[in-house]
């Protein structure tokens, strides 16, 4: 597993390099999980615990970065929040990548108090968060001057895999669109910390739903990393994701959710193996030439 | 106090016409606490708890509105938010209407879990919530359903109030700054949603330092509630707020956080009577002709 004492960038290319792009999304929902481990719980946040330790145990061949999706936990209070805390914890224990999606945003002091929160080792502990860069620059800098002093990263919302994400991200000003002029923000925050792999701290969120646009930034922000979501259950493949790598072959993480973590049906006791089945073709689609 | 069977809508319009447009912004921080509140307290959450109830306690006479900054109570992880809960619980059991800021805004089923968790009388059953629209329609839409059914409200980010909060939301497309365009499809969502007093479940975020864009907005979006921040701490004045109210008097609540809850250093004795001065003059500026 990559050492904690490497830049953030260095410990990502080092889980990429390992284990391949593929990111596994941890997007528990209990209409999906499997019903026996369910049922064994005292409540649904255990649940979603017990099913995220799990997962984390069937994927580690596959993939070295995972990535709790916040909404899901916070859907079940304080205690929902605890689970993802512990599941944070754990991943990060085992050697996991952690990005915390919860796509925060705001200024100033508060928006240091929610990148405190991912990335202080009392609360979160990400290794990465995911950030809204609508509220400007003076938003967006607290959590990248709060990721550089805990060595953690953030990727930022650039353009997102929705089918509706172009509204405004889409608007053309000065000849270019929204979303180019948010990347160029991130190339700025993300140039002063780039480390040996030759990529940065400062990452964006680009979907895998538009290809041409995932191939325009990838040309626009060679030193980026991109967390690139849409592949699988949301309808883009691996090829439309090849766009978002270097010619090194590093440069995105690849995220999947439910094509990864719910190739079943509740009742199915075979769910386990459909994982690692899931996840090994996953692995297999992304690091194939 | 407002009947729960009435709309979002009006139920914050009650709230202005008996208290005024103040909304009182809950950002607890450790080291501005009253300090004999923090040293009895066996933990910082439970610090928090006890002050914003006891804040609650001591605006009551002059704002109907109260708005708990999520950031700080995640910075404290599961029992910040534990605390974050019983404060949005108790406020709306006193009959003050709540919005619970914490920027939310994600796509599709993660979106309507954010949205869940917000409305959701088992988890933070808030009235209304602020969401940032950065992802576009079909991520905003999910929380538009999600607070119709709950009959709660929703505040967008349009134009917010910190400095470089321009550098996105002013770029021109077609001759129009991005604020416009998030600002008529906020009135697009808001329109189904009117309540009797002529505004709509669907408000903005227009920040009190623009006084300029926001006369603006106040023009171009009459039936759309306002929330405004950067009144008092941040620079803004009772005069600079003026323009987003409606010549009904209806049409905005203007949020103070450190200015009326921390008036005080944590040592002063006086912190409780220093609050209600600062509410009470709050109060009287935001409804002076």
């Amino acid at each position: 597993m990559p050492a904690r004492t490497e830049s953030f960038p260095d410990r990502l290319a080092a889980a990429v390099r390992r284990r391949g792009p593929l990111c596994v999304g941890l997007d528990p929902r209990a209409a999906s999980l499997p019903a026996a481990l369910l049922a064994a719980a005292a409540s649904v946040p255990e649940a979603f615990e017990a099913f995220s330790l799990k997962v984390l145990d069937l994927v580690e061949p596959f993939a070295g970065v995972v990535k709790p999706q916040a909404a899901f936990f916070e859907q079940y209070g304080a205690a929902g929040m605890a689970a993802m805390g512990r599941v944070l914890h754990a991943a990060r224990a085992r050697g996991f990548v952690t990005v915390l999606d919860a796509k925060r945003g705001d200024i100033a002091s508060t928006a240091a108090a929610y990148a405190d929160a991912a990335f202080s080792p009392a609360v979160w502990h990400a290794d990465a968060l995911t950030v809204n860069p609508y509220l400007g620059a003076d938003a967006v800098e607290p959590f990248v001057t709060a990721a550089a002093a805990a060595d953690g990263g953030l990727f930022v919302l650039v353009r997102t895999s929705n089918p509706g994400g172009g509204l405004f991200q889409n608007l053309v000003s000065d000849g270019r669109p929204l979303y180019r002029a948010v990347g160029d923000a991130v190339a700025a925050w993300n140039a002063p910390t780039l480390g040996a792999c030759g990529l940065g701290a400062v990452g964006a969120v680009v979907g895998a739903t538009n290809p041409r646009e995932l191939a325009e930034l990838r040309a626009a922000l060679p030193d980026v990393w991109f967390l690139v979501p849409g592949y699988g259950a949301q309808g883009g493949t691996a090829a439309d994701a090849r766009a978002a790598f270097r010619p090194d072959g590093l440069g995105a993480i690849v995220n999947s959710s439910r094509g990864v973590t719910f190739p079943f049906h509740p009742a199915d006791p075979a769910w386990e193996a459909k994982i690692v089945a899931a996840a090994r073709q996953s692995q297999a689609e992304l690091t194939a030439g």
